[in-house]
């Protein structure tokens, strides 16, 4: 049994996976050869390096685990066509997530970025107009497994939280929730307005100028979902206007954000590079995943965690 | 009925003020003058502005309102001597210093200044080396009501709670609590370490260079209470030393920090001046307390919030 991992375990996690499987034979390479694709069992990779012409010389592939959340560059069809088993870390970015979101948010409220420029410049200086979060509604596009965990702490804040999803159903950690129909009509309420949408036909250009227009001009817009969700220009002319006063910004519709974006320059808007998810923990959790499911593939249970439903894709 | 204010509130709230109180003659200074303190039976202050001298001369003065939790720059002596009560504002720091408390830790283990960084060199990387906040361990000095604040909302972030008093008797959302004596014997497990101690003889200097020495590596210690908790030579030197990975600190020995200070150029300390406490909620919060309590004084009810024993000092 050949597993070929395209990213690189620390040496002593790769040493545990060897030690613990002793009848595998590890492949641990980054980028992968793709001579060794093509007898390998198992392939576990991020998910980004895989095309459907590696699909279709990997004759012996069975099973990809994908140690992150999100397929679309996948070769789905492919993979379909060829029954070969998809599992991915669903739920892995929740702790991390949720922690980089509150981290933008209490840091903008409580005007750590004045604080580090007045340190920067040697000023002792009392004049930083923090703000509370207590008291504000938070309005979460998408309140699944992460939109939860943000749901839970803010409220430990004293924050009230809206759900807005495709059907309007209660989602976990919502004081209340909306439809995507219903989006205009809350927008006015909410001070902090975050998206954790997935990119689906659905959620694509779901947030236009008009919904910045129905914003508070105080209210910070998040978008720690996926960048497709809004067309930047209509963020940007909403922050130009003064529409609102604040967007942070994980995901963007072209990533990297290309050099020389206004984005870059403007100070109420953070760039942060896709990293939300990032965490010390994270191969550790992946890992944690992958080890439970490849014993239960070698045994041959059908109780593998976070199988993939290829029509569905998620 | 003189009450003079040496601080402005904003002009509906001096008009709420105004209104509330019609047989009241409310004076907004800021510097106040010395001959209406003279003849006010009411003084509102921030207690930095008062010294002996004013006792002296206020022959009307009956209550003394301090917007603030910090008493020590008040002429305690001389107010005792002439009988004047003294409320303050104890509790109102609760919120807006747990959210700061939250913004600074929460920064840092995401790597906020580091993402601020790469932006202004409009650099796009995604090697920023975030941590987590679950799983950590906090180690509480002073545990109160703004420790307590502290240790609930990183109990719902997953973090274990460590409360450090006089004498090791329980204090709220602590995991466990220890005593002064202690102190060496925990300190080697947490990641975290946040004095909010006030400033008396028994924490003057409690904390050493043997302390940092204790200390994990990756540790932050943080100062939210009182400046002269430590000397600030020994924190220069265990930071230098690599004893601890970072200090964030809203409390110096001398305030304002002195320009040229060290910390203001080393990128493992964050210079707060002493901001933490401030929010936009604060004036609010404090004038509900003190329209309760002039209530009461005007009723001759003597159930006064906030009550200076001025004995004790607190």
């Amino acid at each position: 049994m050949k597993i070929l991992f395209s990213f690189l375990p620390k040496p002593d996690q790769q040493a545990n996976l060897i030690a613990g499987f002793p009848n595998a034979e590890f492949i641990f390479q980054k980028p992968f050869d793709e001579e060794i694709l093509k007898s390998a069992d198992i392939f576990v990779t991020y998910g980004e390096d895989l095309s459907a012409s590696h699909i279709e010389s990997a004759h012996q592939l069975k099973w990809i685990m994908v140690a992150s959340a999100g397929l679309e560059k996948m070769p789905m069809k492919e993979i379909a066509n060829r029954n070969i088993i998809v599992t991915n870390v669903r739920g892995i970015h929740k702790t991390p997530m949720a922690e980089s979101i509150l981290a933008h948010i209490l840091s903008i409220k409580k005007s750590l970025p004045i604080i580090a420029e007045n340190q920067r410049n040697g000023e002792w200086s009392k004049k930083v107009n923090s703000s509370e979060l207590f008291g504000a509604t938070a309005l979460i596009l998408g309140p699944g497994a992460i939109g939860g965990e943000v749901g839970r702490i803010l409220q430990a804040f004293g924050v009230y939280t809206i759900g807005c999803n495709r059907s309007g159903d209660l989602a976990n950690h919502m004081n209340e929730m909306i439809s995507f129909s219903q989006l205009k009509e809350v927008l006015p309420t909410a001070d902090i307005v975050l998206s954790i949408l997935p990119s689906t036909t659905e959620t694509r250009h779901l947030f236009t100028y008009e919904h910045f227009h129905c914003m508070k001009r105080t209210a910070i817009f998040m978008n720690f979902g996926r960048g497709d969700v809004l067309k930047e220009e209509e963020l940007l002319r909403a922050l130009q206007d003064n529409r609102i006063a604040y967007a942070v910004l994980d995901v963007f519709e072209n990533e990297p954000l290309p050099k020389g974006h206004p984005f870059w320059e403007m100070n109420n808007v953070i760039v942060s590079p896709h990293v939300s998810s990032h965490s010390s923990q994270y191969v550790v959790r992946a890992l944690e995943i992958f080890t439970k499911n490849l014993t239960m593939w070698i045994n041959e249970n059908n109780q593998m965690e976070n199988l993939i439903d290829l029509e569905k894709g998620y």
